[in-house]
């Protein structure tokens, strides 16, 4: 709660690992933040806000508006709406703000010249980079290298870098087929452009129920989240999905049960993967996974369950993606989340974007296409994304945002701890122990979580939802003890309001 | 060729229509622009760039590098690389760069406080909009909207432009057929859970030979370009390609043979739709189309052709795509290649990207999803990308690029055209009269279009190929007559050296 001292806190430029932490947190506030939520609206969203989602209303869909937004206005962990309000953002635009609206050092970034000059000359990566292109790269995304994933693809956002990621993981499966160095055969080069085999192969993807790999043809055939994500749109048939392990919280309290639940789970996963070889209908390229199941609710799993994954598709010669699009840039106390598990061999792929305002993915070079132009596209990225990349990997070193996430996270967790105790029909499986500020619980249900949001947002509290009747918390980086006094103080209101 | 006129010429802002045009074209020019190209390397890739694909190869694929590029000290016209080499542009980011490298106007753009506030606060669009969100679409993108498409999604590229239009086009062919406002049912509900029809349902995209739209799994399959663009890559099986009609050029002097070829089409077209309706296998939700096919080669038809296909779409109920991701924003002398189609009723969407730096689709108002979230992603677009969408839209306005595009078209047209008769051999099927500068010819063969184009960046002219052996010009809108004249000059050598 020491905000003078927090505030007070001199960011020094550290080159060291994120492994070093400091005893203390020392992130930087931010001088303008407010102290305490102002809601000068009856309700929220105000008339303002209601007015310009009317306006938009009639050239395109506002019905998931939660509130217009004076951007200008916001400042670190405080979102400020177009009547006036301003809010402590517990959400953060869906988990893409890293270290908080109008930092100092990002808007220093984007007021010099090389930034300005990125933003108005946008480049045809593939074919014309810029002559800065490595240096860029190298200094940002390419200091939070995962282990032993060297290269790097850049693509436009999360659902992108994962179908990109499924491409690479085909052609590389293909090749491993057909031996890297063969020839393309007459009967695959027709045949692909007829959209049939072999040129166009029966493979599949193999994710998860309640996974969200994003909404795109592809992604969107490996997305199992929610009804409403994918009715009405054409998938591919053979991309199975196995049950996520039905574990309960706290994982630790439950380890002899859940250990039982993921073993089942792997053994269906391996299941799938011998039966597709031997029986046709679609080899098993590629496993993807969250390394917490976000947008479905949050659905965790043990360590040991990881590593199985990562041991059965290794063993089976397919491909292991682990999707970091929401749980990578440090949200869960380590930059990547994969980090935890202790894997003896790094995973295949790691895809990110949100948080990294940039998106692609980390891989290995055998899954760099044999030929140039199979893995292209016009713009491949954006320069000013990896620009920003770089600056918020900078202010995490900075700003020890490491260790703020995991003493901040350790905060919350235990609080919410008591509070469930206090309130146990509406603070359901508390999960996200240890896992720094990437926490969620389940309400009673859907309505009752939805009144408590609408509640929670009325008293100046922006909070999320996920899965069925999950809250999910999804802070900022920069987001300290004082800020999350401020949330639990609000929910502990609102659920003595219930 | 009056440089100093055109460079004095006054940009007077003007709100009249693009239709309304100036007898005389007054594109400013850039006042730092070169007159001449200027190669300082003994061929172009040079050392310099040579080393730093070199370097971006240790973990990025590097082999489609043309070059290095110092955007910094490119201008207009004109792309100058890492090694000190100035080169006429006409490919201009494969077709992406509008108003030319480092416009006045947009630097000014970039240095504005709306614009860095945009930048440095990305929002979730659809949940929290800026503020000024309508205001800043209906002054660009809004004021160039297609005739009778008023409602506007945004999107991050022009893959995922196509994508999120075949997915509005499936959800609404589905609406149709089970009535807009009928509840899932609960089979629905299940089977999309599990890839399966009817929740996933078994529909499809006709598109057609050579076409290019996109490479993500569902534009990619309705991409026939090239087999590189495909290989290795599932595809949905059932999305067929029914032939580009083989026409000769010049369209108007075959125009007898072509009609019978296009007549040809549209029937196949047509025999498609109505088998899949009555037999199975994937109605045809929609049909998308380029109005010039580009990166399958610059396949033209006539207007008729375009005309039969509304037809034929809007008598079977299936959705008509426009995919306008390189023709549109003005490069065709019309802000929009299809308007020149004269069509009585519009298509149902028009996809664009490149030039326009936003990215999405006009659509109407029956292909908005019956529920929100059903179209829907974290960012959907981006209000940088927005912002330079509507400062370019005012300096095409401004600047009178339509004209000037009409007016240096036809002279490069008709000069290609004199070459043509000079040089049979290595200028066929010159195409692209009276459509701008989207202009296009033949080589002899593949290797011969690669040699010549070598040749001509070995003169300082940098130019594209695109399809089996053609020849691509992609200038910006910018492009004068007397950079035109540079151009033909350099290809004249090369001819003359062939």
């Amino acid at each position: 709660m020491n905000l003078r001292l927090l505030l007070a806190a001199t960011a020094t430029k550290r080159a060291s690992a994120f492994g070093a932490r400091r005893s203390l947190a020392t992130a930087a506030g931010f001088a303008n933040e407010p102290t305490s939520p102002s809601i000068v609206t009856d309700s929220v969203p105000g008339p303002i806000s209601k007015q310009l989602s009317a306006e938009i209303g009639k050239w395109q869909e506002d019905r998931a508006h939660w509130f217009a937004v004076d951007y200008e206005k916001s400042a670190g962990n405080w979102i400020a709406d177009a009547d006036g309000n301003v809010l402590l953002d517990v959400f953060a635009q869906i988990a893409s703000i890293a270290v908080g609206y109008n930092h100092p050092e990002i808007l220093k970034l984007a007021r010099s010249d090389e930034f300005i000059t990125a933003a108005i000359n946008r480049p045809a990566l593939g074919n014309f980079p810029p002559a800065k292109w490595t240096s860029w790269v190298e200094s940002g995304l390419g200091s939070v290298r995962p282990q032993g994933l060297h290269n790097i693809f850049t693509a436009m956002c999360g659902s992108c870098a994962n179908e990109n990621a499924f491409k690479a993981a085909f052609m590389a499966y293909t090749a491993r087929q057909r031996g890297s160095d063969a020839e393309f055969t007459p009967e695959e080069l027709k045949s692909c452009m007829k959209n049939e085999a072999p040129g166009s192969p029966d493979l599949a993807i193999l994710s998860f129920t309640s996974a969200f790999h994003g909404r795109l043809f592809g992604s969107l055939s490996s997305t199992r989240s929610k009804e409403i994500h994918k009715l009405g749109i054409p998938a591919f048939k053979n991309w199975p999905a196995v049950p996520w392990p039905a574990v309960k919280y706290p994982l630790s309290e439950y380890s002899r049960e859940n250990n039982a639940a993921e073993q089942q789970t792997l053994a269906e996963v391996e299941a799938v993967i011998v039966d597709r070889k031997k029986n046709g209908g679609g080899e098993i390229a590629a496993v993807i996974v969250e390394p917490i199941a976000s947008e479905g609710g949050d659905q965790h799993a043990s360590n040991t369950f990881f590593k199985g994954l990562r041991d059965i598709t290794a063993r089976h010669g397919v491909f292991f993606i682990v999707d970091e699009v929401q749980t990578g840039v440090a949200a869960t106390g380590k930059f990547w989340a994969h980090e935890y598990w202790g894997l003896d061999s790094p995973p295949d792929f790691v895809t990110f974007s949100k948080k990294m305002q940039a998106a692609g993915f980390y891989h290995k070079l055998e899954t760099r296409p044999n030929l140039p132009y199979r893995s292209f596209g016009t713009w491949l990225g954006q320069p000013t994304a990896i620009l920003q990349a770089r600056a918020i990997i900078d202010i995490i070193r900075d700003e020890s945002l490491l260790s703020n996430v995991q003493s901040v996270g350790a905060h919350i967790f235990s609080s919410l701890s008591a509070l469930s105790a206090k309130y146990p029909a509406h603070i359901r499986s508390l999960r996200g122990e240890g896992k720094g500020t990437f926490i969620a619980f389940d309400a009673k249900d859907a309505p009752t979580r939805d009144i408590l949001l609408g509640k929670l947002r009325a008293k100046g509290v922006n909070v999320g939802g996920c899965g069925t009747a999950a809250i999910r918390l999804r802070p900022m980086l920069v987001f300290q003890q004082h800020h999350a006094d401020i949330f639990l103080g609000k929910l502990e209101e609102v659920l003595n309001d219930m």
